[in-house]
């Protein structure tokens, strides 16, 4: 595949959140079948995420029509938990204007164990890392650190058009 | 149509050149048929094409596979002829690492008229612009001066999703 | 004066903080006369001192000789308190690498007023505030937002260049 | 000293040109005496000058008041001389908008020897190179390739600040 896009056929995990900002109820995947969803993971002490991956993900999300394409942000924290709280995300997220959905990854059931939930059940190596899911659910990208813009918009491009066509047979 | 494309139908123009640089033969349009072909016009002396436009284009060609997209560089000249020659042009590519073919737009039969024949026939405002031609060699966009490369890569990327179906029948 | 900088006869004012940050102990204004001092009140969620101002303070770390210069950080935080904790603010600085002594400037007798006394004295109207005092502890630049790093290089250079010839008279 | 400055002490050469742009009398370095001049040498076809070295000089130009700061650039051609003729730069000069005035390198009297006059006088390894010359006429830096404008302008500052007490005996 081109763009660094795997081939379809590996079902992106499901989301387990806590919360959730700039969405009325709570988001799951499933609901999101038949758009392309961007799911940037980041952290919002993370200076690579607040310098680049936040910004280009706003930037997807003013390029791309929602009909096709969805941003979603997840808040991964698995490092200084106490310092990136839920009222510290909220301030962080109105000072960035920052209006895309962003669900907070719920902590492990395992009190020892830093990495939140989504984020293990995805094997995430840290943040920034950006996952780009079809309209069918499968998990088609994932990449840790930051990436150019054209190659991405390459790539989501490439999923909104697969989807163009005719349905897929359901699974 | 989305990132800026337009719809197809409208046969992109011949190019008119007198030299090339970066190729063995002159190229013509009609020889790219089957590829997408994004095509720079660009001034050496154009500071908007040297600080922008000719790195977005040495982006585009390292993102795209050549069997998929050919980028060109156009030199059409429209202000001081005087000042950049043949041998300037050939100097500046090789001090800007420019590695694409670059074909130099033939000047006007009428020796009064500053725009060269191919500039004209393009009906193009000034430098840079960027024109993106489908695998069937029909104009999807053009478009005068700076642009973000993610559009633009979802936009390359839509044309060669689009022919990677089925051929098209001929016209 | 040339470089923005006022001339010299108005004492900054004293430092009220509640806690440091990378010193061993508090600091004091008057303790550092002798030395010019670059005063950098920032919150750690403006976006504007994130992405300019402390970078911009850590290069003037790294281009002047801490015997003539002494970069000083000050978390004036007058919204989202709640936000901007201390173990937040800790966090930050481990993630930025910010190696700056920073104060946290101390809040207001007053707990219905959101300004920090710190803040208040010296009369700021936002973040991020660039102070410049010189080595006899006089204010000689106030200035609200983003600077170029030329005319500030050439400010502080000035004022070090000032201090280098003959002790002024005590008061 | 400091900010990358020499001491005092060696007269810079003076300076062999074949024509002026942007002054309307040749431009000698003995009657820029009493000012500090920032000399920048480029080539008009070098990447390194048109990207970070012109755009800094102009900075300079704009950041330095006239009566104590002269920026003259140097057109010190070294390779590719029949692409960078007068006519080329007259029109180089007039897209880039550079407004100070820019001095051409007399060619060397062996017509075997690439390397201008001026640009051998002051043993320069290249373009774009930085020259500092102060109140004097001493040389008291000369910096091949790209710097950071906060030490630059702490260097010019300091040049500017040296001479503004006494003035020196004559030689």
């Amino acid at each position: 595949m081109m763009f660094g896009l795997d081939p379809p056929g590996r079902p992106a995990p499901a989301w387990t959140t806590r919360e959730w900002f700039n969405t009325g109820a709570a988001l799951k995947l499933a609901d999101l079948r038949g758009k392309v969803v961007v799911l940037h993971a980041f952290q919002m002490l993370c200076p690579g995420c607040v310098q680049h991956a936040l910004p280009q993900a706003q930037r997807i999300q003013a390029a791309f029509a929602s009909r096709d394409v969805v941003v979603i942000g997840l808040h991964t924290v698995f490092e200084h938990h106490a310092a990136m709280t839920t009222v510290s995300l909220q301030a962080f997220l109105h000072e960035y204007r920052i209006t895309f959905p962003v669900g907070v990854d719920a902590p492990s059931a395992d009190a020892h164990d830093p990495i939140p939930v989504t984020m293990q059940a995805y094997g995430m190596q840290g943040t920034p890392t950006l996952v780009l899911i079809d309209r069918h659910g499968d998990l088609r990208r994932h990449a840790f650190g930051a990436e150019g813009d054209l190659v991405l918009g390459a790539a989501i491009a490439t999923l909104v058009a697969e989807g163009a066509g005719a349905a897929r047979p359901a699974g």
